[in-house]
């Protein structure tokens, strides 16, 4: 409970109508795609970056805990107020489209804008902003600068941090600081905007984001290809890329996930499909377009595949990418809760992590579905368990946490697009050396010294 | 003058024969590509990241400053020990390239290898390093990653930082850290190698960097346009970019720069040749190739080029990048002492940028020949001015500071890839704001508490 002389203060600041401690608003800001909830203690609505400052200066001088909010989409509790004190929720006004500055092909948003939203808007104007989160229709700029989202052009396109030019942000003390330029080229300075990207919210509240765009890529096609197993398809994957081809998708889908979406969705595939790859490739003539389709084709043969499919126009294309867009849902056929990790590791060590990821799942009695952006190494674990089950859940949890040390063993990564948040916060110990983490701690007293920005994500 | 004490136990930490306090090794560690010069106290050559560790954890005890140090070709200063204290040289031990992962298409290499070594040696295997600083020759990628590096190939390719997958470094008090991962994808934990690349070394050594690598192009073709203006070029610039071109290259050479290299070469060029662009484009396929070429006759044509010139093989590529490859040294016609820097602006503005440049240049009796990488809004200005002649160099850099606050003014920033170093340090506050200072000082502390790295630099 906030005494009610800060919710006097925060309404001095913001008005009224923009602070909020009513049961229904802590309810509807207590969660995010966790499903873990952790009810604040007030709701602030702030204007603009005036008010964004003003806040957090009351707060820092009165040691109130903030947590920036965007469209609480996030899957590690990045958004959670897992300590209580203010939700500093920035979709109601911080969301608006400022500037599309076509001369020299970037946006200018503020964090509350929605990523579909920007993505249509560039590309009715001819121009393009590549990443994709599977959370694009509703989640928000500043979550996907805050952690960094990916998603499935990143294979080709890079990801979030790649088309982020400056930042414009407030520290807890409330100073207002800008981070690079609209200029390509900036190397004065610490790159600050560099280290406020991925931070989860917990060294600044960012306000103003400077996205880099692309031209949009004229002719683009779709490719569906069947492998016998697993194995196959993740050998592919490293050496059709090694060998030049660049596609902007590519993106697996398991045995057990392609049997689930048979299963469930009726959908026809050859009967050995063991594996698919499934993805996009795009140019700016139609030759470029077929370069990229015939070295995915030549290199995917001599790795086994046993059947191509190129969709051609946007009817084949949906039809293709129906299967990949659909897994998730499908494979809860292997158990009513799905223990999700988005591990990476290096492409070539694919094959050997998948096999590893089975025998941990099967050492534990459960299914693990595996799917997701095989192209940059990044996959989504499924270890698929009855969460109406005690034992199944703690031994599911004991299995991710030896997926998490298998990962990190072969040089990988807890988390390629997720973020750490709270979820993974315990296995920082498995990926970070504690000369790491006290660097981290480090870096997160020099921007926040009273710990008041999300404190307990990450680990910090 | 260190302490005889100190050099004895460096000499235990690295052997006898790689520690110097002659004057041989002070006069030859003294200078950089700035011309000024600052003796160290001591030049220390460390073997391994293990020798780095010791030595800088000594030095963080006893209070020493170190300036880590590759090539020593820097425009700024930055590899300069303007505070004395040890050098810690790092070109003749930990210059290795350790791994080319052919597989997962990226390198791990040590601070000193020298940049162009690792293109070629990756060219050979297929693959290819984009960034391309004119000192590749000689630069070293950990002076490449510290001061984010360019280059001529940046319109397309991108910079340092875009290639930078993970580092290796030492903190100054010798903990040894990893940053980054060997996948495409690593959002765990706060973006450390984001905030050490462009940091100049203040922050801590790197010891090793992971690079990613691409797949060669296979088609490229060179192209020179003459326009009749500065004017016209720029708008060329900018207004191509928009339209869809991606050329590698695009790059500028302005009147003055023109006039300098038809007196000093005895190239031949239209009469009415007031302005240059020179540049490449690429593809994996012929027909990309001639899309990029066609789209920028195009678009060039509209604003006023007179001549569009396409080279199709080596010999005809060479002919024309030799203007552009050698006009750093025409432009002494103007003047026996160049005060060159490298701003850079939003590309639509370079007509206006250079404009007003050109009327600072005036004000004071100056020519300032311009020239550089127009295609990513970065500029060489060079003010040239009478070395001999004290009055001239006062105004000289009178009128640099004078394009430093019309540059910042327009949304630029006072280094595209130079870096700040010592040389434009003066100059930090028309570019930051107070509470920017403090948050780099808040940085700078919070890796280095005791100011052994590197200090003087970038105003730190």
């Amino acid at each position: 409970m906030l005494d009610k002389k800060y919710l006097k203060a925060f309404k001095k600041i913001v008005g009224d109508d923009n602070v909020y401690d009513d049961k229904a608003h802590m309810i509807a800001y207590s969660y995010d795609a966790t499903r873990t909830r952790y009810e604040p203690d007030a709701v602030i609505f702030p204007r603009d970056e005036d008010d964004v400052s003003k806040i957090l200066a009351y707060c820092n001088e009165h040691a109130i805990v903030i947590t920036p909010r965007g469209a609480g989409s996030g899957f590690t509790g990045g958004a959670l107020p897992a300590n209580g004190g203010i939700v500093l929720a920035m979709e109601k006004y911080m969301n608006k489209i400022i500037e599309i500055d076509l001369q020299n092909m970037l946006a200018i948003v503020q964090p509350g804008v929605i990523n579909m939203d920007l993505q249509k808007h560039v590309e009715e104007l001819g121009l393009f902003y590549p990443p994709d989160p599977a959370s694009e229709q509703y989640s928000t700029l500043g979550g996907n600068v805050s952690e960094n989202a990916g998603g499935m052009r990143a294979a080709k396109y890079g990801i979030t941090k790649d088309y982020v030019m400056a930042l414009r942000a407030v520290r807890p003390n409330g100073d207002i600081i800008r981070a690079g330029k609209r200029t390509i080229k900036d190397v004065a300075g610490y790159n600050v905007a560099g280290i406020l990207i991925a931070s989860e919210g917990t060294l600044a509240v960012i306000t103003e984001i400077t996205l880099k765009l692309l031209p949009k890529p004229q002719f683009a096609k779709s490719y569906m290809a069947v492998f016998p197993s697993v194995d196959n398809a993740m050998n592919a994957v490293f050496k059709s890329l090694a060998a030049g081809a660049n596609p902007v998708a590519m993106e697996f889908i398991d045995s057990l996930a392609v049997k689930a979406i048979k299963e469930k969705l009726g959908v026809e595939l050859p009967e050995d499909a063991g594996a698919l790859l499934i993805g996009d490739v795009d140019g700016n003539v139609t030759e470029e377009v077929a370069f990229q389709i015939e070295t995915l084709q030549n290199s995917f043969k001599e790795n086994g595949c046993s059947a191509f499919l190129v969709a051609e126009d946007t009817k084949e294309r949906e039809e293709i990418w129906y299967a990949r867009r659909n897994v998730s849902q499908c494979v809860t056929v292997y158990g009513s809760k799905k223990l999700n990790e988005d591990i990476s590791v290096p492409r070539s060590l694919l094959p050997e992590a998948l096999k590893e990821i089975y025998k941990i799942g099967e050492k534990y009695g459960f299914s693990v579905p595996c799917f997701g952006h095989a192209g940059d190494g990044n996959i989504h674990v499924n270890v698929m368990v009855d969460g109406s089950d005690e034992k199944q859940l703690s031994d599911g949890h004991k299995a991710i946490e030896e997926i998490f040390q298998l990962v990190v063993d072969m040089g990988g990564t807890l988390s390629g697009e997720h973020g750490i948040g709270l979820s993974k916060a315990p296995f920082m110990d498995i990926a970070f050396s504690k000369e790491e983490s006290q660097l981290f701690a480090d870096i997160k007293k020099a921007f926040d010294p009273n710990n008041i920005l999300n404190p307990g994500k990450m680990g910090l």
